[in-house]
């Protein structure tokens, strides 16, 4: 029996010729990544195991972009621990704001990670990297200490779903559909440890953002990690991106799945997921009348320039609704930049929208749009757990971002054909 | 004896042909403020009096600014409070994000502030309106409550002082640095009570954005308020944004004043007020080695337009101080859309800084942007109190535009000069 893709980089990474499912190994990692919540607690574990020195000042990638710009003296504080510790252990990729985004949109755009990859991050959506061919997968913060002293970390080798798309998705349906479709299908605990590797003619449909968007979500669905494979948009991408050496791994031709899904693009349509799971999936023309007070645009899912250029299209020459607040993060800072090249930005405001500077922000209850009881929103983000956004009362509905434009303008939930587009 | 600008524009809002310092009077009102912060606080005192209905939906304005995009369950709960009220009360001017901008900066540019007005606002910044030659003054939450019931005020008739302003400010030198220059020479508690009025021939040297800053500062100085004659260039600007009639009031030539300062706008450096009083101020060439950790650029002070231009002028082709965090805050929406489109945050962005949705931020220590221990900021902001913009033990220089912006390339507290400018 062969090995499937993530397999047989684990196994690279162990020094092991083959793993199995379920086998304990310990993997070199190419990369460590923490975050202003997670690192300051890695940061004093790696203090209590009296450790003094980074195993590879390189390897290490610092964001501080949850709650930044600083939202209170507690999270200035946290930032504070991590700077520090960046200059302390001469860490080359600490990042400050304004040279900074979102970690998993950061990361690819500044080459960190290439295909091949192993990369650990003391963050759930570090799966986000497997759109490179990478293994990616999150941790906690004791974990990431470890990995920061070692360079390694143990994993117990994952089973696959395998998932064979086929077909071209029609307009206005994205990564984010096909990703919410599945968990749908599947349910938030559908691949639980498990590898969800995604294979078939269709991928070439998929840009490379739609892909991240998918990656990304693999966790929702209870995934180890999502991967997909390294064709030449991908090649492109690294080669665009990174100076890196990456390699291709590829799945054996008999590698064991303990399920095989066919997915046919071509026959989804945009899709929502309803409070309180990203499983509770609805086809737009099944959500009904719910009306919104915010929208928002961003997130390590959704907030990339594909995502933007949608969104604006939308929303060019249109207005937001009467009384909807709709905020739109800009994943990095070079995105940023690049939207407002573009002219989506001021689209954006002249829509009525507000643009922040790139930060986690209300996705997980952070700041920058916190919801009051009883309030509703439509995101691009990744979760929609009670209380994720705000009051423990308040409903998130998951969505790409041509739904919420198109819902930022009607004021309800809504897909773009509901403006004839 | 005659009245000053102040008392003439009381005078005839109380119905008198004359009012004196010291005299207790009651006004109508031509608007009443309030904010995310004050504006609950007022709703329910409202509710407590029983009073069902506003005095005027037309001459209320309620701007939830300070802790926006909603920072936190807390602050979505105070805006979701002030937005019902708008709607049961049908108040025109109630300003929801995207529309949205800082409330001082936003009502003149809305036109519902012009020369003559009497204006009290639950936020002590109110008094920035004396720039367009109106009477503005901050209040309690209780007073803006029984303003918005009854569209009056009580009020004790100020005395003033009187500034007579010649010459023009040197390159570099704006009106952030002729009002930090006076309230190192009043104290903070220099004008108490009184009115600032500014009048001379060196006013006409001053843009309508550095009459801004100035009257918006003269709360820093203890002043109820502080007012500018109506030049051609304040017509223009109420002409510019504003439907509303306006009314010029003068000073009578044998109007009392407490003190009458002389100031050469032309004698005047760029100022720097040191921690933790604005009345601490240095000129710039007194300031020494500050190095910084954080600079901000906007709030209700100086997130205009000319603002922007100077730290743009500045920072074009030159890059923030390795390790500092620069965030600017345009100061509306408007002025957001505006900066865009000249290419003003472009090149913040290709600086290193970020740039903000407008709100009040960090200014006063809400969100976007707050000090850990130990930390330094300048700020264009207005206050430096101990604690203002997060922790006790953190410190805020307030200075212009420039000297903020010269200070992000260099990471200390430099003007313009040092950069060979």
């Amino acid at each position: 029996m062969g090995m499937t893709m993530t397999q047989k980089i684990l196994a690279a990474h162990a020094g092991l010729d083959k793993v199995t499912a379920g086998q304990l190994i310990e993997a070199d990692l190419d990369l460590v990544l923490g975050n202003d919540v997670t690192a300051p607690v890695a940061i004093h574990e790696m203090e209590k195991m009296k450790i003094k020195k980074v195993f590879h000042k390189d390897k290490i990638a610092l964001v501080p972009d949850h709650f930044t710009p600083n939202k209170d003296i507690k999270s200035a504080e946290h930032c504070k621990c991590v700077r520090e510790f960046a200059q302390d252990q001469d860490i080359t990729n600490y990042f400050e704001i304004g040279e900074m985004g979102i970690e998993h949109a950061l990361l690819p755009e500044k080459g960190l990670v290439v295909a091949g990859d192993v990369v650990i991050g003391a963050d759930s959506h570090t799966c986000t990297y497997g759109a490179l061919g990478a293994f990616s997968t999150g941790v906690g913060s004791t974990d990431m200490a470890a990995g920061m002293a070692t360079g390694k970390a143990w994993f117990k080798v994952p089973s696959a779903l395998k998932f064979v798309l086929t077909g071209k998705p029609a307009k206005w349906v994205s990564g984010k559909d096909v990703i919410l479709h599945i968990i749908g299908m599947i349910g938030v605990d559908g691949a639980l440890y498990k590898s969800m590797e995604f294979v078939g003619d269709g991928i070439k449909n998929l840009s490379m953002d739609d892909r991240f968007a998918m990656a990304n979500m693999a966790i929702e669905a209870g995934a180890k990690n999502g991967i997909f494979p390294v064709d030449d948009l991908a090649i492109q991408y690294i080669k665009d991106h990174s100076n890196k050496e990456y390699k291709i791994y590829e799945a054996d031709e008999d590698a064991e799945y303990d399920e095989v899904y066919e997915i046919d693009l071509s026959s989804l349509k945009p899709t929502v997921a309803f409070p309180h799971l990203p499983e509770n999936t609805r086809t737009i023309d099944e959500v009904g009348d719910v009306k919104i007070d915010q929208v928002v645009i961003g997130s390590c899912t959704n907030g990339r320039i594909d995502d933007l250029r949608v969104a604006a299209k939308i929303l060019e020459g249109r207005k937001v609704a009467k009384g909807l607040r709709v905020i739109i993060f800009p994943a990095t800072q070079k995105i940023y930049l690049q939207a407002m090249e573009e002219g989506l930005l001021a689209t954006f405001i002249k829509a009525g929208a507000v643009v922040s500077t790139p930060t986690c922000g209300p996705c997980l209850g952070g700041h920058m749009g916190i919801l009051a009881a009883g309030e509703k929103a439509v995101a691009t983000t990744n979760r929609n757990f009670v209380g994720r956004m705000g009051h423990v009362d308040s409903e998130v509905y998951l969505a790409s971002p041509a739904v919420a434009a198109a819902s930022a303008v009607t004021g309800k939930i809504s897909g773009p054909q509901e403006l004839g587009l």
